[in-house]
């Protein structure tokens, strides 16, 4: 009686479960009703590839963060839009620099790990929502962690971005960490790409769930693509490629700038 | 599009891979084709739960284990045959020893990772498939980590107990490894313990797949039972329990005896 996982905020039980793991505090996973457990994120592709990977990193403080985590912050200014908050570490790392950054995510438990570890300002929304509300307006939107992603893929680019731009204060900027997928010879990712190609999709435009113990989110579409792509994307949107950092190839930090209005 | 992963050797790539970063040798998983990632074992449930772990422990020197494994070590005598022996950390450390020990295992691929470590005698069958061959008779039987749970359930341990009688000497003893499952009150294993009962399995006799990247093993029983119901499993078998050792509980070491024959 093979059963489906319940669609539910899979993403922020574990981020809730790492925070309690991390911390020692309230429940969390145990193995044999005693002994911790790591948390570790599921995330399965439609293709039935599954991939685990440790929770724990979503909570590292900036000494274990890699480089290019370090020079995206550095190029931060303004009033910032961290997309995709998870557990904060982003956003509680520019709070200490006095920076005024606000948390966005779609994650109802991951907004709250962010408010019991102190962000301060937190909104549970996609950037579409966000964009609706006619609320702040920012100078930088971040888009770390790999969430470059988040632009989902070509058909669904452009609505991102225009987003973006409605919430972006004049001279806004884009700060977004991406990975080239095609730097591989795995036959199991190579298929996917050419099945994607087949169907019109980009390559590396995944079809993905988060699972986490009886939970799975909703599929959803998370776009890893090469800088050549990325530059088509932006192509006719209100953003410009401004600086590809590429010294941690095959990820790479893009910065895009909003163009000047006429 | 979902897709159901592929049904294949998913515990023997799973060990490969764990061997293959544990040496730094051969093809490993790469993060964005260039980090290495800890290897994972997904075990999923039939009720949609799903759970990962890091698979390195079942790579782990003998400095690394539980205590119980020590215990049963020291129980060993005579002959011994491991079962379900993955990636060879116990079958190792008895040939270090000096003991004669073969390795019993349904994956080819952990058969071929024991072999690569240096386990000498290994077999590629089922407990059923090694009794047919009518090959060589064992003083003890191991089924350690966690590995009681290979019995399977009520209607298969009879089966299961009666091919290891057909494979022991006399007074041969049996040393396993198992968990008292009903230590929890988390709704979701509870939930499942009650779905079990109200269809006439035990209530921890798990439905259960590995997935490894694209590949699921067949759904298997796996059963995980309080040492009552091991008590009454091992009454009407040629067996007997001689010992239970709880120090660890909810983990239990049970030894078990081969009836003298009448």
């Amino acid at each position: 009686m093979q059963q489906e996982p319940l669609v539910g905020d899979a993403f922020g039980e574990m981020i809730r479960d790492a925070l309690a793991v991390s911390t020692g505090v309230g429940p969390r996973p145990l193995a044999g009703g005693r002994l911790p457990r790591p948390v570790i994120e599921i995330i399965e592709r439609e293709d039935g590839l599954i991939n685990g990977a440790p929770a724990a990193p979503y909570l590292d403080p900036p000494s274990a963060w890699p480089d290019h985590d370090h020079r995206a912050l550095s190029r931060v200014r303004g009033r910032v839009l961290d997309i995709g908050v998870g557990a904060g570490r982003i956003a509680l790392e520019l709070q200490r620099r006095g920076v005024a950054v606000t948390g966005l995510d779609v994650s109802a438990g991951a907004i709250e790990v962010c408010r019991r570890r102190g962000v301060h300002d937190l909104v549970l929304a996609t950037v579409d929502e966000h964009a609706a509300a006619a609320g702040p307006t920012y100078d930088t939107f971040l888009l770390l962690g790999n969430n470059l992603g988040l632009i989902g893929g070509a058909d669904r680019a452009l609505g991102f971005l225009a987003a973006l731009a409605a919430l972006a204060r004049p001279g806004a900027q884009l700060i977004a960490h991406g990975t080239d997928p095609y730097n591989t010879t795995d036959p199991v990712h190579v298929a996917y790409h050419r099945l994607n190609r087949s169907r019109g999709r980009l390559g590396g435009q995944l079809r993905l769930r988060v699972r986490y113990r009886e939970l799975a989110t909703e599929w959803f579409d998370y776009l890893v693509c090469s800088v050549d792509e990325l530059r088509e994307l932006v192509a006719g949107t209100p953003w410009r490629i401004a600086d590809i950092d590429n010294a941690d190839a095959p990820y790479y930090l893009a910065t895009l700038e909003l163009a000047a209005t006429g």
